[in-house]
């Protein structure tokens, strides 16, 4: 590996020869933000020069990621997940951590506009020298979207991020996405009436590893404090996690800035506690793997439907009816037509 | 759709020719328990001849089939799940109802026992007229065994069983099988000392639309009706079901035969519930469709994973160290060999 002022150098001498990989690698090893943001739209991009310029970047960029905490966060719209972030983001910038911030956001591609929309979102994040922002992808299945997201995380690392957010709002499959990218999962809600799930999908609780209460001061604190407890006691309730990690209950006012230490203690506790039991490395290469196979399956899949969609919709249909069972329609697709 | 005496009389002429599909379906349509059984033989056979059979005797059976309580019962060993079947299947008999009994069994093959084993485990049911008891399958592949009991469930219904119990363990993937087949799921505990869940996997829980507390007796009493408190608190927590259904909980002693009648008229409650809603139907045609199109990702994976184990297992091994992506190596798999 070639050390950060050369690839500075390297950078330099490259600057004018674009859509050349090793100006790109140097530049993002260099950690500048500008040639990191060009080469994610490249992934980003459907071109078929875009895509094959993208995979040799991420290919050098392999070598040096890895090295950062992956925290997927979610919460429902309104919850204050913009905010949170800008006050989390900004304290552990301060503790000398580099933050990069991505989104996950299937609805996109339908409400023409991303849940991240515009960097105003988050004011001073957006312009804290040691903070990335880039606002979701807006277009693309949900496994394009979760492999290109896959992919800048790479970038991000080789860039010199240390700490990798992915936010999602909690209403989706994106979650099950997020939890499959990343080693610690916070959920963000508001203390309510008993009602604090409404809208929160099922299987999300138990994907949680940190549930931390927002707007915790005011008239809410109470409020608050209650659910805290109960969600405690509710916690106890749910089968242990292959982490060993209890997950944790915190309270945080982004508005005076309380609670916000307590989840970075928590974080920074949690990568302790899963760097010691291995889990961090084991889950890591179990996600990888996972992730080859679902590369396989969706390739295979793609391919066969769109040779067979209109076989397999009459099927469906058949088998819906009680015609066929499904081991016989596919004994018939498979003989017949291949 | 011929009678039942009709059957009979058909079934007591085809009786000399054995491997004669019609012998086996007027067999079944008739509610022969022997003739039941012989076909679901054939149906875990791997002979093809067998196997031939099996699917006519299941197509001609189709029609028939889909009028029962499909019902899935898990917990781990110890927490008295053939006692609880044993009572409660004998008050559903009672009730003029005709039960069937199947377990799905991921373990049996290592530990070459059924977890349903002989039938004395469940002596009074066994010798019950209308009660079909079927040992687990003991051989074959998760989704083997799946694809079986689906089948069988087919047979069943078809031979005029109302309710189907299928019984699992409480410890594995074969809940979440189970739950794809089932229209409601029981999940039974023993109430003890704030470790109620240890031994059941996450995510079983969220299935449960019935959590039932054995052994609610003598000693125990106190601590199931605490516990019963404090599941209907937790249960508050979790999000709410598709069914739209809130799971409850009961107490049960089959020892002194107490809270078999309450759960029956639950389940009773929950099955016009999704009767009027829906759901029942919807969800049995969602069920129908996942199935036909897992049937065929798991024929495209075999057929595929066959050619290519060698390679995939290279590929794995890179992905895990950084040399390539998954995209990559997916590529790489599809451009040069096929």
């Amino acid at each position: 590996m070639i050390s950060k002022k050369q690839n500075i150098e390297n950078f330099k001498k490259l600057k004018k020869q674009e859509y050349n990989t090793d100006y790109y690698v140097s530049g993002i090893l260099s950690g500048n933000k500008t040639i990191l943001s060009k080469a994610i739209t490249l992934i980003e991009s459907n071109l078929e020069k875009h895509q094959n310029t993208a995979q040799q970047i991420i290919e050098k960029c392999l070598p040096y990621s890895g090295n950062s905490m992956r925290i997927g966060i979610t919460g429902i719209p309104g919850v204050g997940k913009s905010t949170f972030i800008e006050t989390f983001g900004n304290y552990i910038t301060q503790k000398n951590r580099r933050l990069c911030v991505l989104a996950i956001d299937p609805s996109s591609e339908q409400s023409k506009g991303s849940i991240l929309g515009d960097k105003t979102r988050m004011e001073t994040l957006s312009t804290n020298k040691n903070a990335f922002i880039r606002p979701s992808p807006t277009s693309g299945t949900l496994g394009g979207v979760a492999r290109r997201t896959r992919e800048i995380i790479i970038l991000c690392e080789a860039a010199g991020f240390d700490t990798i957010l992915i936010e999602t709002v909690g209403v989706g499959q994106s979650e099950t996405l997020v939890n499959s990218m990343v080693d610690f999962f916070m959920l963000l809600m508001i203390a309510g009436a008993g009602d604090e799930l409404q809208g929160i999908k099922r299987g999300i609780m138990e994907m949680a590893d940190n549930i931390i209460f927002t707007k915790a001061d005011g008239n809410n604190m109470l409020k608050s404090k209650l659910a805290k407890t109960q969600f405690e006691s509710a916690l106890h309730y749910f089968p242990k996690k292959e982490s060993n990690w209890t997950p944790t209950v915190s309270l945080v006012s982004a508005l005076e800035n309380v609670g916000i230490e307590e989840v970075w203690q928590t974080t920074e506790n949690y990568f302790n506690t899963i760097k010691n039991n291995n889990f961090l490395k084991n889950n890591r290469k179990e996600q990888t793997v996972k992730w080859l196979h679902e590369t396989i399956m969706d390739k295979l899949k793609a391919d066969f439907y769109k040779n067979k969609f209109d076989e397999i919709k009459k099927l469906e249909q058949k088998t819906i009816n009680s015609e066929l069972t499904p081991y016989i329609a596919v004994k018939q697709l498979f003989e017949q037509k291949i």
